[in-house]
């Protein structure tokens, strides 16, 4: 194998495969990439074990300059290989498999030799029988991903909520999370003929995902197998093994009669929360409290060690009863960054009840609970 | 005390007085910022054991907004006490003492009511006797520490290595720092009568003042007392302690007659220094090796593990006799640093004698050296 490429091109294809390359993998060759170059172009794969990604660069790809003057493959060092592929001088390098697996990277005066591991020792990917299940644009799950993954549980010790339920059924995707303290759900339709599915996505996948789509106007394929989903795009194939087991019915939780509504500017109410959690955060129960009178709408946070801090608070609408409710501000405010710059409506049935929050145009397809915290 | 303020400056002269205050400290009253509101201004103090800030900020201060009802002087918990006005709602807030320390800080609807301490319990600060020795402008005096405060040793093997030695003799002020593995020495003239006086600075109080000296055009009046030194702008006093016992001889570390001299331009030697550092670090002894024959000059670098790599380097000039020296990257990488931009003359002895970096242009007033490493 012997190579000529540009290097910011190269330099961004191994960025997006190293993002699948942990250098604490106790399979030596996996802390490495694998290269693969045939006439048509070069292919790059990464894995752990939890994703593998692939990518592919044409070899007629006019900024990838690339020159091939013999095809082969090798594996490196990913890390390595990344830091010396970024510090070469000159805007192209050359890649040259010498004898023993050595890889000779030269670039203007500055000659590397590296060693490699033979190529036909890494692992497999995964063969996807069943192709293209479902289409959808990057911009689409790319938001399906920022609404959900953040509520997902963080601990080990119910391995299936460290996931995203994704449920494909009567021509609509359904994407929700929990950790049990709060919920995320969003509904999409989806146009065209498809199979049903039924699955569960690591969380850390799924943001890993998110990273390694950049252009919001391609489409995305997904494929599911066995255990394991495919996602993939024009030149990247992005692998993410299943969780195993039931996803609990999250659809019980969601009620639907209501006591209290009220509704907030996302950023002034975000603003306020991350006021009152500054002195809550001290505490020991990390709890702001809301209070909805007929007068005015109060929010409240204090510690005994610093001081406390009470703020009337600016909203949109209120109607309905008046009610205290407490509950812990961080899930709140991980709410509120995934609704961004709009208007929710928050409802509530009672102070030991979960309250839901909601987009106020456009309600049902988007919605969060929180669980509020019993303070007596 | 009761004062309305702009947030934005009060801000900036709070995130100043900061520098001097650690979370660490087992002296709880210096966990605050100590507030001091008289009818010209308004004084902020901040101090740990090695250094002491104190800003003023003047009533008159147009940018300040600055409305005093009532004068007075409290002490805050800085690090929540910064947070929670940079999270206020409004362009300006109020603070107000109220009783049993308690401060009210509103801004806006958000009240909060925060605990201080009294400030009469606020350590007091050296009293400065003999004032203005010695006057830089601020953008001389962050060459100074910039160009030395990077060589101080990080160990407390030697404590006095950890400070810069700055003498000031003859009209002249010399300012040098070594690790015993290398040095960096700056000379500059001074204009006018001065005091002589031959101290060491710790380091890390150098690198605390450079960075609250913000205005390059200001001057910086400096005055040593028995074991301090004051660094005074406009509106800042900037304290440190100083270290002491007696600083090595480094003027006799100086060489004076070499046998082979090569000009680089620093940019490019440093590009090629990085990339043979990226092998040396992973290898046990983490040297280079320059080799400057007459055909050519040749970088080295190498990890058992990982590879090798060797570059043909670009020199400006070079004469004398053919050497091979080793060394540790990291020095001449932290030595290039603080050259910038420019050219550079390296004068050798021998592979075992330490070598000398200066600019090519105004050699003297700036010398840097490096010990270099036997191979064998």
């Amino acid at each position: 194998m012997k190579v000529t490429l540009n290097r910011a091109v190269f330099i961004q294809e191994l960025a997006t495969v190293q993002r699948a390359i942990s250098s604490k993998t106790t399979i030596p060759i996996l802390t490495g990439v694998k290269i693969d170059l045939k006439e048509k172009g070069l292919t790059m794969t990464g894995s752990n074990a939890d994703i593998s990604i692939e990518t592919f660069l044409e070899s007629d790809n006019e900024k990838a300059e690339m020159q091939i003057e013999s095809t082969g493959a090798i594996v490196l060092q990913a890390r390595f290989f990344s830091e010396i592929v970024r510090k070469l001088p000159e805007t192209t390098f050359t890649m040259e498999v010498l004898e023993n697996n050595q890889v000779a990277i030269t670039s203007g005066k500055a000659n590397f030799i590296v060693n490699g591991l033979d190529a036909e020792n890494y692992p497999h990917l995964p063969i996807v029988e069943r192709r293209n299940q479902l289409q959808l644009s990057v911009q689409m799950l790319k938001q399906l991903v920022t609404e959900t993954v953040f509520a997902v549980s963080a601990h080990e010790s119910r391995p299936i909520l460290t996931g995203v339920h994704f449920v494909l059924e009567n021509q609509k995707l359904l994407a929700v999370a929990t950790d049990s303290h709060r919920l995320s759900q969003r509904i999409i339709p989806i146009e065209g003929e498809t199979s049903d599915f039924n699955i569960v996505i690591p969380g850390k996948s799924l943001t890993e995902l998110s990273r390694s789509l950049v252009d919001d106007e391609e489409e995305v394929e997904i494929s599911i197998m066995e255990n394991q989903v495919l996602f993939k795009t024009r030149n990247m194939l992005f692998y993410s093994r299943l969780l195993e087991g039931n996803y609990p019915d999250t659809n019980r939780l969601i009620p639907n009669s209501f006591n209290t509504e009220i509704e907030f500017s996302v950023p002034a109410f975000l603003a306020a929360i991350e006021r009152a959690s500054l002195l809550s955060h001290e505490g020991r129960n990390n709890i702001v409290r809301l209070s909805i009178s007929e007068e005015q709408v109060m929010l409240y946070g204090n510690s005994p060690e610093i001081g406390k801090v009470e703020e009337a608070l600016n909203y949109e609408k209120v109607a309905g009863e008046p009610i205290e409710i407490s509950f812990n501000p961080d899930y709140m405010k991980a709410a509120l960054h995934a609704f961004g710059d709009m208007s929710i409506t928050i409802k509530f049935i009672a102070p030991i009840r979960p309250f839901t929050l909601e987009p106020t145009e456009g309600q049902g397809e988007f919605i969060q609970l929180i669980t509020p915290v019993r303070t007596n």
